[in-house]
């Protein structure tokens, strides 16, 4: 058995599927660092530092506001376990696989599920979220459904919410496109790293409005996802009761891509990848592609789009040209899944990856491979 | 707001709390690996190298051999919360802190908890846990206790378990001291990256029997842990479904860190750990230190010790001399937590921390400090 480091390396790809990006190069610096103990000052101030930098990323005063030590899945899980159980109504719109999986998450800890499907490639209609239930506990949205491209508008529920809280998963949306966690009236907001934030997956940031907090369940089924029980180590002051040990590693990882952005600025970052997206987006429909997202729904930093069936080579099909964009330019793009499966690409251009140079060689890429 | 590249870089610090240990550096650089994405057929084939390295650490055939995406007390929940719910009795064994937290995690999903208390800091009769009830569903037991440096014998209950399922927390454990998951019985093991593996915290590798895949509940109370669909990712063959993205950068971590330690060879890596456990304990006692755990069950990897209150320096308490080691030579130890805070010290020797010259320098440190 060979150590790692003597394997010969592995491919450098070109991370343009929905999700992990390429990290930037001051994230993967980050990772060199000597690692501190979760308890050293020095950790705590960075935690702290890290905790900052991600209230003025989600656009929130939340003071609990922090990266849940798990994938951007275990933030869905964590905000909705903390918040509903046996004999509470939850609203979940669905139009795609992440509001999907909503549903099944808050099933399993016992909630009324209210869903509000919607055909995929749609963005919800928030009042149909509003009718759905005359007093449920929370409303939930997917912001930037991965699955389809489609974003879905979240503004006009937290205006007209009353007492339910409103739930938002912005996993694809953090960093990407913008997002006002406080002025859309956001109570639980969960995220991923991997997206737009140009870190590699490994946590979930959160942030949690004192509304949130004043409605957990008495007792969160999770012990590992226990807002109650982590907010004593997230925001414990000059003591810190430790929970479970942090995940170091990963929030350098994390604090240096909020600082990539942050010196950026948000703005600029929300316009390169806007700006990518319009580019990626007009060259696909001039080759022939076809956008699966509702017009004015767009996501510009997750691009979902049907293939061309008469483009394809003699023999190849849509998940043929993958292969070949892995093979041959080491490009990888995202085939579709679920009801989409075989018939939609979904093709990212997040974080680092949000880079002009990256449309240009996929799309060039295509011009070879399509006929 | 400044990006951390740019920021003065924090201290160097001897990891030598109860974990993180210091990563191993062949572990530091395998971050730095051109980032894949979970789907990707060559991260598929290192994922499938790390899990069959984990099958040799652990000394087990078990197919479902993975780690959890999260650090080690997810693996104790999702050990826990995928064989035993509402109606199902767990024996477990509590010499310590992870003893009580898994009897919390157990409650927390509906499970009879049959508590065995043993008085901190000696071991766990085997006998004691065999007879606490006639027939449940599983028995359950930390292997070594990091809040003690108690080692519990484990290999006789797996041989008189009968229809019971044994789990078994090798967090401390698993690369450090003898663990045979396949010879000694256990159908559900869980461990961390950051003890004796030389790896950052942030993944909990698991080891799940062919009996204990037939013993889960129905459907595990949480999404993001269940086994049941995240086996179809991991062992899943070609065709990988995707359950959650995984944490790719902390797999590359681990991978690495396994293979520096199958390089030296599982027995050389144990000789490791006895013999810098060894020369510290040896080293403590000279010096007026109070082992805290029983004889003949005394962990080489985390020693723990009572601080001699007549060499401590005039107005310098226990956490004093532990801010002082980290205030002047970089060293961390941990602080007794629970009921033996302000009174034992947990000092870790693990992983790549496990070196001759850090133990050198910790007793250097404390004839300088002690009076």
């Amino acid at each position: 058995m060979k150590t790692m480091v003597k394997a010969p390396l592995h491919a450098e790809r070109i991370l343009m599927g929905p999700g992990p990006c390429n990290p930037y190069p001051e994230v993967v610096e980050a990772f060199g660092r000597p690692l501190l103990g979760h308890l050293d000052p020095d950790f705590i101030d960075l935690l702290d530092e890290t905790n900052e930098r991600l209230r003025t990323v989600f656009r929130t005063q939340n003071q609990l506001t922090f990266p849940v030590s798990a994938t951007g899945s275990a933030g869905m899980e964590a905000t909705i376990v903390n918040t509903v159980g046996s004999g509470d109504t939850i609203v979940i719109g669905v139009n795609g696989v992440f509001g999907s999986r909503m549903c099944d998450v808050a099933s399993r800890c016992g909630a009324e599920v209210v869903r509000v499907d919607v055909e995929w490639g749609r963005a919800i209609d928030p009042q149909a979220l509003l009718d759905a239930h005359p007093s449920p506990k929370v409303i939930a949205v997917v912001h930037a459904e991965t699955s389809t491209g489609v974003r879905n508008d979240v503004a006009e529920i937290g205006a007209a919410k009353g007492d339910a809280l409103l739930l938002v998963d912005c996993v694809t949306s953090l960093g990407g496109i913008p997002l006002e966690i406080d002025a859309w009236g956001i109570d639980l907001a969960y995220s991923g790293t991997q997206k737009c934030l140009g870190v590699p997956p490994g946590l979930s940031p959160v942030a949690v409005s004192t509304a949130a907090i004043g409605a957990f369940v008495a007792k969160s089924p999770s012990w590992y996802l226990d807002f109650a029980m982590i907010a004593d180590y997230v925001t414990g002051g000059s003591t810190r009761a430790y929970h479970h040990t942090a995940p170091i590693s990963m929030i350098y990882a994390l604090h240096a891509g909020l600082g990539v952005l942050l010196d950026e600025g948000l703005e600029n970052v929300y316009a390169r990848h806007q700006a990518c997206g319009d580019r990626l987006q007009a060259g696909l429909v001039e080759r022939g592609f076809e956008q699966f997202a509702q017009e004015g729904h767009r996501l510009p930093e997750l691009t979902s789009v049907r293939v061309p069936a008469e483009r394809l080579p003699a023999g190849v099909d849509e998940a043929g040209v993958c292969r070949l964009l892995l093979e041959r330019y080491d490009i990888e793009v995202g085939g579709g899944q679920g009801p989409v499966a075989g018939q939609v690409w979904w093709i990212g251009c997040m974080g680092h990856t949000a880079r002009q140079r990256n449309v240009t060689l996929l799309l060039g890429a295509l011009d070879e491979i399509l006929v």
